[in-house]
């Protein structure tokens, strides 16, 4: 199977449009979030380039691409954490992304978190600081999954 | 009030910090996806520079940085439709956000409707096709809100 868009002359009034005419960052990426299907959970935000996107709506598994390693990234292809889509969704002006995923395994952190939003920020005595979120617990040992780095 | 970041020198491991050490983009910004504090519905995604940054976390309502109007953004300044920030959430590199909001008035989206993530993407016949989500509805007029443009 291969997939067609449609180029962003072409669609009409994007907003309205009923083609998918993604449109591209300067290096060629679209924005992607991914997100629980059971519980809305952000689970990670990452990055696709045309050929990635197009892989994703193939296999309706996410397929991102890694900017650090300038590479296509099946997301789970190591860890076995692949994400299931269940559904995508776009928005208005179709430069972004939310994948609804089954997230299999133990979770979409590379640190060993079912999220990557695993910390809060706020403000004290002036300075902006971090915190790891209450509702957030180690599910899987990083080391054990990915090897030592 | 003011802020202070930390560097991303100083941060040590990013990780792990608790120093807050946002990493901004090649155009010095950063990604920001608001969702709702009650249903975790993603509302709209959208990036700040280190001011508009700072601002919320001073007026703890969403500033965003207008990459087409190039000027910071306060969200609902025009529409009255505000996003009250309950939690900032920042990810395992600290180079994405996720606002945990409350949106006030009708909705985030310019369109009319509660979300920008109106639309799913699917494949009909080899295109990607979008097609307006079974649950979204228009829940207020753009032009009565924004002025005719």
């Amino acid at each position: 199977m291969s997939v067609t868009f449609c180029s962003r002359e072409d669609a009409g009034k994007i907003e309205d449009a009923t083609m998918f005419a993604p449109k591209y960052d300067a290096n060629g990426l679209i924005t992607a979030v991914a997100i629980d299907h059971e519980t809305n959970e952000p689970l990670m935000l990452a990055y696709m380039n045309e050929e990635s996107l197009k892989l994703t709506l193939e296999k309706q598994e996410a397929v991102y691409y890694s900017r650090s390693r300038q590479e296509i990234w099946h997301k789970g292809a190591t860890s076995g954490h692949v994400q299931k889509i269940k559904e995508i969704r776009t928005d208005c002006d179709q430069d972004a992304l939310i994948l609804v995923v089954e997230q299999l395994g133990a979770g979409a952190c590379h640190t060993g978190k079912q999220s990557c939003f695993y910390r809060t920020v706020s403000v004290k005595d002036g300075n902006a600081v971090t915190e790891v979120a209450k509702d957030v617990v180690q599910t899987f040992d990083p080391e054990a999954v990915y090897g030592k780095k």
